[in-house]
């Protein structure tokens, strides 16, 4: 009986501490991979597409702007963004570091954000940005803060 | 045995799983103090404690100014800003978000920074903020990147 006790501790550990440790490296690269993936959506301009990448909560400060909360006031920017002569955005993940049990997660950004000028010639702005990505239940990552600054 | 077995299986559970699980709500505050705190330390200008709320490898990354990298950077930053006529800083958190583990966090803040204008005369700036928190080996926690938007 003793033996069958000692044999049978893994298992009750594992049930115990509910779902295996998680691959921080690789949750971390499937950050990276989703705000990547995000920047080509973008590039599309699939406004419903680009508004499901983040949080329902989605918390969004960009410089000069009031801070948008949700994902109505989130879409109207998206929306309108898109009717800016010239506008383009795009960005590029520097770094990320995860929780050590995967289910938040912040990257470090550049974004540049293009749009025409008053006589109508493209012009580009660089910005330093923060993401903070929250794992949803069917394990995929949406964004719930993005904040950029010039 | 088996009822013995049966009443071993807490212990068992909580020496499979490590640490008990957190309190979110508990830690969540204490995130929000201490940025309270770190706001009463930075009214002070004691460099060495201001400059000890960032993590080692913190990021900085302010309106109008290259991204700071470290604690060398950050101190440089901290000394500088209080050798500017009629410096101060002040924040509120206005936030919290603690991953499930509690060894993540990040608050949502309002910053007010004001400094003398050329005439001498006080000028402030309002700005949005993000704090993202690591959780020290200490059951502390520190700063981790900070981002401001204007």
């Amino acid at each position: 009986m003793k033996i069958w006790v000692l044999a049978g501790l893994p298992a009750v550990m594992m049930l115990g501490c509910g779902q295996p440790k998680p691959d921080i490296k690789a949750e971390g690269e499937k950050v990276m991979q989703t705000s990547r993936d995000w920047a080509k959506v973008t590039a599309t301009g699939d406004v419903e597409k680009i508004v499901n990448y983040w949080t329902d909560d989605a918390v969004l400060m960009e410089p000069g702007r009031p801070t948008l909360s949700g994902k109505k006031e989130i879409r109207q920017m998206v929306e309108g963004s898109f009717k800016i002569p010239g506008f383009k955005i795009t960005w590029e993940p520097q770094s990320v570091q995860v929780s050590s049990d995967g289910d938040m997660a912040y990257l470090i950004e550049k974004t540049q954000v293009t749009m025409n000028d008053s006589t109508g010639k493209a012009n580009t702005q660089h910005y330093n940005g923060v993401t903070v990505w929250r794992k949803q239940p069917d394990g995929s990552w949406k964004d719930a803060v993005d904040i950029a600054s010039n």
